[in-house]
């Protein structure tokens, strides 16, 4: 029977560096290999030399497409011929939509009915089958398990899946080969998919590399279960970051607590700071939860100072008649 | 004495392929190689392979840097210790100024005294020297004379120079080397430096290649002049696309008569929606006039279905707070 409450299955493991770099193999074909950008007025700014590695740029336009990638690839033709599923109103879903759809198997999204018109038919646009739900968790969890019950779909979770971690994990395995001297790694944290999947990857590769993640002050769940030692989730979080709404998941968090050093608070005003900024003088279009790890080095919490700092732009998904600086 | 009108001197010469690629030599340690992104978004709508030429990542966000680069570096030690200078609001202003500190000399920049307070910190920024004159052709002319007077700087005009020209083209040269196989190239044309420097490179390259333009339908001029044979200045042009608010030059009328296939032109509404789809799928920043060359292929004025076409974006300088779809 399958676990579709996002907790941990006894079988689940944390994936290794292994699983991450067959993950790389398995999603080359459909993944790109994005860009590692540099920018002069950020390193100014901001005192230390930046390594922008560009999800953005990824497939569906950030870096989830990766796990859901390596998701849908790691099925076996059995299994794959029943499709997949997920709840999801972000990214998570269009990118399992892709995948599914690259490998010619269906996609079961359950989305809740208020969910934006835009994200509903970014999923369509990927051929996902989208059913609705009332906008609870409850409503989530019973609607998802009917979809699994009716099609006997896969359930891919959003980051509590050791497939979707190896996968995004693939992205600092290739930052890693791009800067191999990098200092430290910065990624935003939500559900903590891509913080664990780049802390195995950069850890194994490179003993020492420090790990930091940034997080908005509005939705700090993993900062605060990382105090704890225990799973904190968020309450009813309110912040432009829309993609790090989600709290860590049971098998995203002991990662994390192994390696990761640091988990530093953003404020909303640092966090639209730091978007413009890189619309402005990069030329890229990065969303509000790629923002939140610049904003680490924007807002100087910590000491980074001539260090060379690769930052994981989670993506670039953006609403461009509602931008935050309007 | 030097000419200061734009107007051809008669030692001056049609750049060939070889001064590009000397040109190219000579800043290949200041500019950016640029990338070449394919989006497959855009290629579904407008029904083509698109390959972008993204020198809205270039250094000072714009192709400008190419030709001015090129000036600068071209110069001998005696001629480069008196600096240069130009009369520009826009993107040259700021590429002559970087590209001036880069080489360790003075920039002098003359700009009507009404252009917008972002144009001037950013020349500022790269360290240039501002002279400010009133808003009318005739000020800008005598101001620029007598800096040059004053300072025995040497004037590199925006478009009308045979070494800015032959930057420009330097961004074709590199476009057909990662993309050998084009059926048509594209760029906007404005005073017409990219467009005669990329007719020069592609055409001596690859004979047959087609050229194509992109240009404002508000800010026709080009169109005109290669309509009638004869150079047809703008008259007050107003358009989105600011930096294509001027008129061929006399260097690049010719060149451009002699190798362009069509101008298109491209309504302002075609302009916005391209610069748009291109922020909102591609995930780069680029600003209106890179848009128009967008636009040629999103209006559908010419029939490019099936072919391989080479889209220069000329550059992603825009104000954030001034987005022509709020």
């Amino acid at each position: 029977m399958q676990d579709l409450s996002g907790l941990a299955r006894k079988e689940i493991m944390s994936p290794t560096l292994t699983d991450i770099q067959q993950a790389r193999e398995r999603i080359k074909p459909y993944a790109h290999r994005t860009p590692v950008f540099t920018n002069e007025s950020l390193n100014k700014h901001v005192n230390t030399q930046v390594y922008l590695k560009c999800e953005n740029l990824q497939k569906v336009g950030a870096f989830k497409f990766r796990g859901a990638c390596n998701a849908v690839f790691s099925l076996n033709d059995e299994e794959a011929a029943r499709g997949v599923c997920t709840h999801s109103s972000g990214n998570h879903a269009q990118a399992l939509a892709l995948a599914a759809r690259m490998r010619g198997i269906p996609a079961y999204i359950v989305m809740p009915s208020n969910a934006p018109q835009v994200k509903k038919d970014a999923v369509r646009d990927y051929d996902g089958q989208i059913t609705f739900c009332a906008p609870t968790l409850e409503a989530r969890e019973a609607t998802l398990a009917k979809v699994v019950e009716e099609t006997g779909s896969v359930f891919v979770h959003p980051h509590n899946d050791e497939r979707v971690i190896a996968g995004q994990g693939t992205a600092a395995l290739e930052l890693l080969e791009d800067v191999p001297d990098l200092d430290v790694i910065i990624t935003p944290v939500g559900g903590g998919g891509l913080l664990s999947g780049t802390a195995i990857a950069a850890y194994e590769i490179k003993k020492g590399i420090h790990l930091v993640a940034g997080e908005p002050e509005m939705a700090d769940d993993a900062f605060r279960s990382l105090k704890s030692g225990t799973i904190m989730p968020s309450v009813n979080p309110k912040t432009i970051a829309d993609g790090l709404l989600t709290s860590l998941g049971t098998l995203t968090f002991p990662i994390i607590r192994q390696y990761v050093e640091q988990i530093v608070t953003v404020s909303e005003e640092g966090i639209i700071a730091s978007m413009k900024f890189i619309w402005e003088r990069a030329k890229i279009v990065i969303e509000p939860s790629a923002a939140v790890a610049i904003g680490v080095l924007w807002e100087g919490k910590i000491d980074l100072a001539g260090l060379k700092v690769g930052v994981i732009l989670s993506g670039g998904n953006v609403d461009l008649d509602n931008l935050p600086w309007r």
